[in-house]
């Protein structure tokens, strides 16, 4: 069989400083990738060229006929409303608003679309293929520059009704700074435990005499400086890790949660998954939380968006796209 | 038409020190109540001895044929597998562990019948015909003694893997004393707020020289002279208001529902209510979260063991029971 037979489709992850398309047969295999800096495009209609130059580069590099291309599956860094195809608002890195992605893509390609938060996407792939594979109930909790969790209930991303569930940057757990959640500022928590939370408070807590890193370490440095003993940065490890753990633990008495998947920059550095574990075994006598790393990584967002695509290319294949 | 072809059903609510029945007709309407004391009786066969003669009584009074019983919904304080009809685990207060209500019910009444967590009950009744008639998301809090959480998703009851969604009392948010979770103990943020949790702080903070209350005070006299202007009774609602606006808020932000219905003897209180709700308003700008008590009261656990026992007798009046 030709590979026009089998057919293709793309998965899109639009994030706030990268745009990464992945382009995989119909079984869900990857067979290329191309990645571009959005900085520069970040309006709806110049993301959208972006994905034409991709979408050309990886029909070309893997010899794939256009006609081969059976749908798009897309993650946008923002709260999406997936049965009308909207991104709702994203963070200001993107800065939009009410924007109809699906409807955009169909009509730039003329395939069919669907579309969903970036952190929902990642915690389907995860759910298909990686640390929660055939686990039906559990959050994926994905720690970069922000935070933002994915639940899935019965199997099911479970988005709420206002498309925002798992909104957790702003949750308040003891020993938090600040109650008041601001539009366009980072919340509670995110603003402590999120990347740059953590840089400005090792900034915040720096001493020359504390520690032997320097005062503009990043998290992954302060971590791995924590694992080689520097206690400065097992200080802040530790308060890091107690803060996600209450949250985790909260998150786990609402739905009744019991695995934990961590990604992204932050999360899944092993010394902050161990830390975490570890504190949460002292507070779960009798029903263990499990805090895991994905296994997928930043895959795990291309993986989920390829899910989605194959889903429409199944189920909308004979609708017609303007 | 006779009575016995109309057709009715018990509602019970099973109490760490009552238990409460409601016979109905088809349509929901209550035709009669019955109430009596636990003491003294809380293992599971005396239980329904007491339910037989409530059941009884119920009958006689109302000159119902025990033809004319169609089904029955109960509410067991506790963890409950409503697809088994267990009841897995109750407070210390009645000590169950593993209680085959469904079947017990079934056996000793020879009609269909379903059994629920009584706080889920309570959030089915305030859906059905109270607080939140008609509202597809929202949660209903009980606080009395304790603190739970009915959580209503998709105008369905969601009750979590394990059957424990919605264990708010042991949420961890900034101002409580304890993380620590002990089998058999008051969770942290209920040892502060549940009704025997408010008592316990009022007399951790009460003096002579604060207050014109004693200090044997209940939560019902604490709130009452707050809003007559006591300044102690006014400091201790403020920090109850301020623990349970937090929680609030953090469930909000996990499952993205804006109506909370607050329930219990504690949680029906209006200085609570109104407290709570003006918390909240200073922390949330653009997605306000409603807070109201609910319009059923101690009713609401009744009327939703009704609308399970209306399902049962509904779909499954065709099997048999032993």
């Amino acid at each position: 069989m030709s590979t026009s037979e089998h057919g293709y489709v793309v998965a899109v992850d639009i994030g706030g400083s990268n745009l990464r398309l992945a382009l995989a047969d119909m079984n869900g295999t990857i067979a290329a990738r191309w990645l571009s800096s959005t900085a520069g495009s970040r309006n709806a209609d110049q993301i959208i060229n972006l994905i034409r130059r991709g979408i050309d580069h990886l029909l070309e590099e893997t010899s794939t006929p256009r006609a081969a291309l059976r749908a798009i599956g897309a993650g946008a860094p923002g709260v999406t409303n997936v049965d009308d195809g909207i991104v709702i608002v994203t963070s200001y890195l993107l800065g939009w608003r009410d924007v109809p992605l699906r409807k955009l893509l169909q009509s730039a390609f003329q395939i069919p679309a669907a579309v969903d938060n970036d952190v929902n996407l990642a915690a389907i792939g995860e759910f298909s293929s990686g640390a929660a594979k055939g686990i039906s109930h559990f959050v994926f909790l994905a720690i970069g520059t922000g935070i933002g969790a994915g639940i899935v209930l019965n199997s099911h991303p479970f988005r709420g009704q206002g498309w925002s569930a798992g909104e957790i940057g702003y949750m308040l757990v003891p020993g938090i700074r600040d109650h008041v959640r601001t539009s366009g500022k980072p919340g509670a928590l995110e603003s402590m435990i999120g990347g740059e939370g953590i840089k400005a408070e090792w900034q915040r807590q720096w001493s020359p005499e504390g520690t032997a890193l320097r005062i503009d370490s990043t998290p992954t440095e302060i971590f791995d400086g924590a694992l080689r003993g520097d206690l400065a940065a097992r200080n802040l490890l530790g308060q890091t890790a107690r803060l996600l753990a209450s949250a985790i633990y909260n998150v786990s008495l609402v739905l009744n949660c019991t695995l934990f998947v961590l990604g992204g920059g932050v999360g899944t550095h092993p010394a902050l998954v161990a830390a975490t574990q570890q504190v949460l075994d002292q507070w779960t006598e009798r029903e263990p939380l499990r805090v895991v790393s994905s296994t997928l990584g930043p895959e795990a967002q291309l993986i989920g968006g390829i899910r989605m695509a194959l889903s429409a290319a199944l189920s909308r294949s004979d609708l017609a796209f303007s």
